[in-house]
């Protein structure tokens, strides 16, 4: 309960130790979020993805800056799960903490280890509703990278973003249908660079194989982040999809989103469970090496925790 | 048993209905792969990964050729989360077979779509173990984006290949140490392309700050896939890893990926157990349709569908 005190008061640790105990997952985070969830639904939930080296983490930044300006109070989850093993979000992390940390009105947080046992799509969802719990205005969810996990993440915001950069030639092709479909606001960052209408015919062109069943036509708009350039277009085409779902709220997509949450939170319910009671941490260790050399296949070995937990009694 | 019969003969429909199971999950799929893993352990799995744009299907396709020529018999899965709505995958899988299905001794698929209750890591090792289990010589499995999921599926083959371009400029350091930690083999295609020295010295001065438990010491091999330049050199670069490995095991590589294989498979059965149990999908349906009303929390929606099927009550 203290801890949900500190972050409905915005404390900075008390919102800190809260994500990271979302990130752990297990019976502590679910009771967290059972608390924390009463005080969601305020804030405005913004996600932004697209290709990398498209310049995102200086374009949320500078876009942070922007409503910083206005008195709308900012946090931001950095999302970097193409980075498993080493620590290089946690240092640009600490690099962009120095640049807005020192501001109360604005927290910043990256994510980018996926436990064994927990989900990164469920964790942020977590860490997101925290931030909106702990009362900030605009809540940014920006991803790294152009995966499953990243489109998940994404579309599960208020209003999502992708972000692209001229020149990219026939390689927007690559981004695909998939990524586009997702877009209820296209940013072609750099747009100084040469190619910027040649990026914008193919965006179009993209858009209109897309059928979106809103009847929301989604804008594009062009940014120079390092030059804090196109900020306001940015902001407005954000407010005007707002005012647009206020109005035309898309009950399918909304359902969707609550239906993958309840089964992200369910997979890893059940993991925690079967884990604790049917064999511990230790003894997947133990069955992961009998797996491995070949002595047992991993489907018996399922049956086998399964049974040890006492699931498939019943 | 049919199905595995025909597995084992190396019919490309049974094949094909195998995958289409594995990718609907449930007990169907589990009972399937209790009886195919016996079968496996013989085939080399080449996963292959890298940056959007980078050639990497063509490469696939010219890469199975050389080994064709070689009488080596090539399945190949091709993975494509990026496109989680639109027909994307499919199309690409038909004209690639039109160029690669006619020979009996090699198979394409490609996965595109993750059910709501199947994990894609999961199907996708399911789906190689097949191939491995029909007797393919070489398994390919090729990944389009640069995300999480592409990560864990690329990891668990026998070989990892990265795929870069030359010209991706100061892009390459978003690409980051995450994906360099994977590559057993770094091939930079389009190397017809300016900029290939610069790609190298990049690509090598990331690799010298990565340490690898097993001492080996990742080649970069230069390729133009479109012209068949470099198949040989990549061809052999596997076939050195691979000796490298028999000299050298990674247990703690491989008992990793044992784990993370019996987590995935743990997670995807307990949620298909819980829902029948405990809820059905048209349950979840309902319960999602509340929470996305905010008239319910998912935590304890979760909490309830735990109860229903049985799980809490020990």
């Amino acid at each position: 309960m203290q801890l949900l005190d500190g972050i409905l008061q915005r404390q900075p640790r008390a919102i800190a130790r809260a994500i990271s105990t979302v990130e752990s997952g297990g019976s502590q985070a679910s009771s967290l979020m059972h608390d924390v969830f009463s005080h969601t639904g305020k804030s405005l939930i913004i996600g932004i993805t697209g290709s990398p080296g498209a310049g995102k983490s200086t374009l949320v930044d500078r876009l942070a800056g922007y409503y910083r300006q206005q008195n709308q109070t900012i946090g931001i989850i950095a999302v970097d799960p193409s980075s498993p093993f080493s620590g290089g979000a946690i240092l640009g992390d600490r690099i962009r903490m120095q640049a807005l940390g020192t501001d109360a009105g604005c927290f910043i947080r990256s994510m980018a280890t996926r436990g064994n046992l927990g989900g990164l799509a469920r964790a942020t969802t977590d860490a997101v509703a925290i931030l909106d719990a702990a009362g900030f205005d605009k809540v940014i969810v920006e991803t790294v990278g152009v995966g499953q996990d990243e489109v998940d993440i994404v579309k599960t915001a208020d209003v999502s973003i992708v972000v692209l950069v001229p020149g990219m030639g026939d390689d927007i092709q690559t981004i695909k249908a998939g990524i586009m479909e997702i877009g209820d606001i296209f940013v072609i960052n750099k747009a100084d660079r040469d190619g910027v209408l040649n990026t914008e015919r193919e965006i179009e062109s993209l858009l209109s194989i897309v059928e979106r069943p809103d009847g929301w036509n989604p804008p594009i708009i062009k940014t120079v982040a390092t030059q804090n350039q196109g900020l306001e277009e940015m902001a407005n085409a954000i407010a005007s999809y707002k005012q647009f779902t206020d109005v035309h709220p898309d009950n399918a997509r909304r359902n969707a989103i609550a239906e993958q949450r309840i089964i992200e939170l369910l997979r890893d319910r059940l993991l925690a469970i079967a884990i604790e009671r049917g064999i511990g941490i230790d003894g997947i260790d133990q069955l992961a090496a009998q797996v491995a050399a070949k002595e047992r296949d991993p489907h018996s070995v399922v049956d086998e925790i399964i049974e040890k937990s006492g699931i498939s009694a019943k």
